[in-house]
């Protein structure tokens, strides 16, 4: 179930990232790259900075056919890619929530501390995005428009609060990715984003 | 002593990526983002080049609270901080003269190369600023117009020179550091720039 | 022989870059930082991604004597360098196939499937490329013009494909070094592409 979740994850960061790419009418190889890199940049970013290397990727080839067949997928298709947006928002949030929970296991495991669990949880679900964003020269969209970290950071602080309450491992997992996916989606839903800090001063 | 400048050095770049993140009419999480990688990237590069992991501030998480609180600050405070700039330059000028020492010494840990470790310093005190200026989507400063890196090297040769002569390390330490920020203050006081090499090719 | 070509591929890529920064009218110091990530950019972010630390330049102090050599011969003669533009792109096109080989046995040393060593293998020979255009703010030229990518992935599969028959080790270097290099002359002196995927839908 766990890895299902993850396989999807990894299928709908690789066809957005190249949707952004075709967006910047990269050739194919391009957005071979891009898929890829919005797939694993996260987890990679999180696995350099702990010192897990190799990077989790390079240990697990199933991952790079994936990922590439996903981008071969969106290739061919990427006329009628668009009738299915609505799912693939599904399949991203909850690659997100899913993301959060791998980045904050990571972080457990090589015992630091649970703020800086919860900023790799976040970093894992969104700096794929990011990479995406700063290779295609663009401002990365997280630090613009989307409630995309704020949801993360919020699963993340469920996922410690539940755990000093001792609640079993699987229901925090449960617990804390729907988290961020109900905010996500609720955000989304209802237009909600962060308090405007420029009110005043523009 | 050490600890304090380390600690002013984080604060006023933390608030100097924050600043930099207004101007760019970021929401409240690209803000604590921008001020969290200008403060921690370049010590960050260095650990991973290293292969100090985890990172430094994955482990002193005391940093983290430092760094959320000056961006907060800077977030409250921003309509005010313009009448700060002149000491948050000062504190900054601080701050890189510490990092290019907290740098040059990681290189020496490492048994590195003297021109490694000066690089070290160098990464240090400036790829915060860098990475803040990518996440921008701007052509990083340091590339363009401040005497910056220039400082920290002239810092770094001053700390080897001085090595060279069994000076005691504490006034090594002193006195590079004051290289740096001295070099600094007068090139930013006098418009000092490194000479124009496109004057005959316009 | 195999160092010489090394060397020569460290040369080129270091004017490749300092000419990139050129355009972008950077100071003397933007020139040498840029020249020296574009040598060792690649190499670098395959060490990281292996977990070879100290990444590879800091062990060998010759490479940044002769990185920063090469930059300061460009800025020296930048108003004649366009006469060896073609000489340049000789060398830049060795360097590349030269970086795939040695991407690829550091993907071998450390045991990983061959897909990821001949991922490692374009890395090395296209990062410094990319950082560089991220650097100066642009797109990254590979993700949208030159046959770059496909001639390093070209020469990787022929390397594993020489391997399966057990040719011997120095004939599997020269012929599939030589695949990338004639790929990207060839595709270059004849302009030839990837096929364009945006013929329907533009």
């Amino acid at each position: 179930m766990y890895y299902i979740i993850d396989i999807l994850g990894l299928i709908s960061f690789a066809i957005s990232g190249a949707l952004v790419a075709f967006n910047k009418r990269m050739d194919v190889f391009g957005v071979l790259i891009i898929a890829f890199v919005t797939s694993v940049g996260g987890g990679t970013l999180t696995d350099l900075l702990i010192g897990n290397t190799p990077v989790g990727w390079m240990k697990n080839i199933i991952y790079v056919y994936i990922i590439l067949g996903s981008a071969v997928f969106a290739i061919i298709f990427r006329s009628k890619i668009n009738y299915l947006r609505t799912s693939l928002f599904l399949f991203d949030t909850i690659g997100i929530g899913l993301y959060t929970l791998l980045g904050i296991e990571k972080g457990l495991n090589a015992n630091l501390h649970p703020l800086i669990c919860i900023a790799l949880g976040t970093m894992t679900a969104s700096f794929g995005g990011v990479i995406r964003d700063i290779l295609c020269n663009e401002i990365p969209i997280i630090f613009r428009k989307e409630v995309y970290a704020t949801a993360c950071i919020l699963g993340g602080i469920t996922f410690f609060a539940l755990r000093k309450f001792n609640v079993p491992e699987s229901i925090i997992l449960i617990v804390s990715g729907a988290v961020v996916i109900v905010v996500r989606l609720l955000a989304v839903k209802f237009k909600i984003a962060l308090p405007n800090i420029y009110s005043k001063d523009t």
